[in-house]
């Protein structure tokens, strides 16, 4: 079986968002698993010396204007959230401790956060909205209260962070394909076309 | 008859090269003409805070490969200039001479540019390099030194750098549809899909 592919992304990126609405039906096509690996931008923007999109003026309008028309392309619901950019640590935290206790939640927790945040319109943070998330699938309260207190867990997303970073991540989405690295939502077609040929 | 496209890009821009190569195909498809506007990116990193792309760790590395990739993909010879990023001021203003002098040589000026600097990495400034394109085109040499120094020649350039900022044009290449903004090469398709369909 072919090596799954590696989909980064930050859970307050709109083109994160929307790549994950395509990127396993991508990769079912072509024979592939996607693992999806949550991180925080926040931590990339101190190395790369750049800056949340729509702090940038000119910039900034027209990617207000590219998200919600690539959005409409996709036929994907969308809106920018009215508390935009957000902290995301706590859904990161909790995707990574699912990992490791229910694998097959986390597709649909981080599915179920960037519906919150970008289809609902509802803040992922403080702590108790992302832990409303996840009670919502089914899982206890106080165990995914008691988990996020976990230095485990903290280290685990810490140490994905890091990965990305050393793997050069420094965008969302950022997707690998065997090794061939790709960034943007704006990539996908390219994608396709990567794993249909093989490369070029 | 249809209003024309809208089409600006830096010389000095790769992905405003791999645009050049194809908006005019496509504007023929769907019966619209296409208005080149070479402008100067740098005028605009001033406004948005933003830098060369090469300037920005792991952005900058990723950058490269992609721009090699997307030429590769879209059949088109390029290399990274060994002069990069240039100013291309001399040849911004000789096109913009053009455009009143001569217009039918505007976009075969222009693609002549664009292959000596990313097709066969040959330097587009100091001044003689753009001038030696001129006359390799046709153009009286002494005719093309003088229109260098005309005031006029130099505000017309201006003119349209003050206007593509004023209609938000922050990156190159930048193109307008009917007024819907498109910024990027990787959009040419979104456009494509823009003028078959009307919008959406």
């Amino acid at each position: 079986m072919a090596a799954p592919i590696d989909f980064y992304f930050d859970f307050s990126s709109p083109y994160g968002y929307l790549a994950s609405t395509r990127v396993d039906e991508i990769g079912q096509r072509y024979g592939r698993e996607v693992t999806w690996r949550p991180f925080l931008l926040g931590a990339v923007f101190k190395i790369v010396g750049s800056a949340p999109l729509l702090d940038y003026p000119m910039k900034g309008d027209y990617s207000k204007h590219d998200m919600m028309r690539s959005a409409r392309q996709l036929g994907v619901p969308f809106s920018l959230p009215s508390a935009f950019p957000t902290s995301s640590i706590t859904a990161c935290r909790l995707f990574y401790w699912l990992a490791e206790s229910r694998p097959a939640l986390v597709k649909p927790y981080a599915s179920a956060i960037y519906r919150r945040y970008f289809a609902d319109d509802k803040p992922i943070e403080p702590p108790e909205h992302a832990i409303e998330v996840a009670v919502s699938l089914g899982l206890d309260r106080s165990a995914v209260e008691t988990a996020l207190q976990e230095s485990a867990v903290k280290a685990k997303l810490k140490a994905e962070v890091d990965a990305g970073i050393a793997r050069g991540v420094f965008g969302s989405p950022f997707i690998f394909v065997d090794g061939e690295p790709f960034w943007g939502s704006d990539r996908l077609d390219q994608i396709e076309r990567w794993l249909e040929t093989g490369g070029w």
